[in-house]
């Protein structure tokens, strides 16, 4: 038998079964500015440790975008190895904060089930948890993924859906620390506007564009150990369905995080995953532009309350005609990724 | 009104306006680990902690063209976004050594303000300062941009022109910690040329080229949180003038500081910029060529002197003939950058 | 004269010469985060301190092929500015852990010379040194380069050729910290394979393939401030003998490294560099890939055993077919590194 990872395939997975992930991970200030290099992000709290101290923070966190890639970079070679597809997100939520010099390591339990009627596919539900160095569990969420069959001839399981929430709750969100009033200084952050300047329906184009470039995608993905070969090996990919390497769905969530400052400057804490869809595949050369629509909001308390943001990122089309805001009709084949997700915001008496 | 930040057009500036940049910065070894993967910059004073100690420094500083381009790119949102050319550098002093773990915050204020002839652009000429969390500056610079005004039809403001030094004295330099006699290593420090070895009017050609491609330029502009679009977004760029993404200054500006290495080797540290024009634009496949004359020098005591160093960079042209060198006749078109700045550099008695 | 380098000719070498080499480094985080997002090394030790201190040490130290290109890179501008081919290296030992923060220096012995019969070039050997801020060496290793001679009409030398052995022996071998009996996770690792389960004759695929990109090796070898020309300057290379930048072998090495991952989870630590040569070059664009065969295997006691592994790697064409295996008929061209080295594994008892 080849010592290499040949990754596990649908019939491999058992409902319940539990997978510790290889390759913990300490996460240190280098990976932080090399992520700042890769996304241009411009949050004050994630750049400044003075920022982040007049936040009650002991210095700058690290980013959750960067927790959630690093945390999932870990469960390809057992998840998603023989994925045909990263099918969507739910019931992510952020539970304590990740300082640089934690290492994480990273678990998932298998909870859905679900062989395709073609017999040479399932699709399988894993939840992720994401842990510190001192057990504490720092994220959770849940993903499903269509798998190859190694033999269609296996019978297929029971077939078991998770019961998932269509978006996290308000009040299953884990707030950041309470802010004092006035601690907030809205000139270093970058933006005058506070929770109570969100409206839901209100839409935002994040105006700037980002051209990727093979060698940017790469390295963020190896940055996060996130191996799969669809990104990496182009002679591989130049006899697949594309014909050439796919930019890793996550390196799309990080622009349009990083973009989404530019309209969203104090909704840097992304707080919950309530869905995610890579709708179509990105290509270096491409250019990505994001716009965001707020869903709905709620107070946390402590001087924090959350946006429900939907980010939408684009190829080739910038995000002023917001693409894709419209459901009705044919889908715009421009969008590549929506993205609903909960971000902290401070509320107006926190600003100075 | 959008949230997205319109940026300042010519009339919304006013002589004497305080403004405040977001996003501040600490500045970490990953961010000069990233920056020496960028520029290959080998001045032992920022790459050892041993060699900066026997300086009498607590440990490797950063780099003063990395602050510079670091305190740069926060003003950039402010200043910048609407300008149509960055026209030039005068007065800028590096005050006090920044430390990786320092955070920095700048603040610009007006000095100047012209509208041009065409009524449609105006020059803005600001004075911007780079200050630590413990409040003390480390950088003070001007830098004068032509920006476009919103209204043609607004009015012209009063004419300011700033009074600038044509380069910074040599009293007014702040050098570096005193050296003991013999306590910089010339074979550690790649150079046995000390303070004397150095006579105005001499030339250095610093040999090696190199090519810059997308990827480089991007992750090196990200990483000072410098957005402007002009870099960043190919499919915009399609339809300007240049057709395509144009490379910051402040990359070639790097480039040749690390490239006179070869030559210049125990002048790393830059004290002053004099004068700065970005004279050609430059784009990613081409090949920088760096060479530099000896302008003045001064002796600051404390086994110290200063150089003030003419560097020229140039693409696709290598630097041997001194592109740019005869001031008469038809400018070269291969020259992107006349940079005049003060460096430090060991008297020989501080040589071991 | 110039106060560039011009570098070393064969004719400047003399056997017994010992040369200090210039820009000393200190390793950082940021170092390591970067060489991870440029080879994506799952290795646990390299990743997370909570690994390694359970393995006995203080927190993840550097990877020693990082630290054998550090050093490399501060040889280039003495030993091999005007060198015509890299022919081999032999005898590299890892003598002491590297942790970050350290600094490393690098000196070189010229211990071999032999003018080859054409009167233009000759065979330079040298052995080098990294030595930490202590005084304590790191790494010896011995390569051996062709290097120009300035005038050919200079006398040759007398001939020296150093002995060399084929191999480092076991015996010579600096063995990790010891291990407590189940003290390595092989979950955590990402392989359940311990010294027992290698046997000599035993091939590996590690089949993930990885496409380089101009910037990425650019990136790669600037961090390790090697700045032969032939990586960078696409200029002077377009009149090469290849017509385009070069991709510096010791990318090509951490590669194959990184890729061995993937079938050889345990044997992270390289202790020793048998062999190595760069068998063909390597241009951006193309997919390397990477397989194995274990050469020999040894107990090194504390619960440590050693494998002798031979790695590599190929362009263009996957490992699976072991390109380069048969030593008979005519070499495979897509054969660009064969590498042979000492890599500690645990027993199996060492497993948890």
């Amino acid at each position: 038998m080849p010592k290499s990872n040949p990754g596990h395939f649908f019939e491999d997975f058992r409902i319940g079964q539990l997978l510790r992930h290889a390759t913990p991970r300490t996460i240190t200030t280098g990976d932080v500015a090399l992520y700042t290099g890769l996304t241009g992000s411009r949050y004050a709290l994630y750049s400044a440790d003075t920022f982040a101290a007049a936040m009650g923070l002991p210095g700058a966190p690290v980013d959750p975008v960067l927790v959630f890639h690093m945390v999932f970079g870990k469960t390809v070679p057992d998840i998603s190895l023989n994925a045909v597809a990263n099918l969507g997100y739910a019931d992510g939520r952020f539970l304590a904060p990740v300082m640089p010099g934690d290492t994480l390591t990273a678990t998932s339990e298998v909870i859905g089930l679900k062989e395709n009627s073609n017999g040479r596919t399932g699709v399988v539900t894993v939840r992720t948890t994401g842990t510190n160095q001192r057990g504490e569990a720092v994220l959770s969420y849940v993903r499903w993924v269509m798998v190859n069959k190694q033999d269609p001839a296996s019978p297929a399981p029971e077939p078991v859906s998770p019961d998932l929430p269509a978006s996290v709750a308000a009040t299953a969100l884990i707030p950041p620390p309470p802010l004092a009033p006035g601690s907030v200084d809205p000139v270093l952050s970058g933006s005058p506007y506070a929770y109570e300047d969100y409206q839901p329906g209100e839409r935002i184009d994040h105006v700037d564009g980002m051209t990727v470039q093979e060698a940017e995608h790469q390295i963020a993905t190896r940055l996060y150990q996130n191996t799969a070969r669809v990104h990496f090996d182009a002679l591989a990919q130049a006899s697949s369905r594309h014909g050439r390497r796919l930019i890793y769905g996550g390196v799309v969530i990080s622009l349009a995080r990083a973009m989404a400052f530019n309209g969203l400057g104090n909704a840097a804490q992304v707080l919950a995953i309530n869905a995610g869809r890579h709708v179509n595949p990105l290509f270096a050369g491409s250019t990505v532009y994001a716009w965001s629509e707020v869903l709905d909001r709620a107070e946390l308390g402590g001087g924090w309350g959350a946006l429900r943001l939907r980010h939408v990122a684009t190829k080739d089309k910038p995000g002023g005609s917001f693409p894709g805001a419209d459901t009705g009709g044919e889908p715009d084949p421009a969008v590549i990724l929506d993205f609903d997700c909960w971000a902290a915001i401070p509320m107006r008496a926190s600003l100075a």
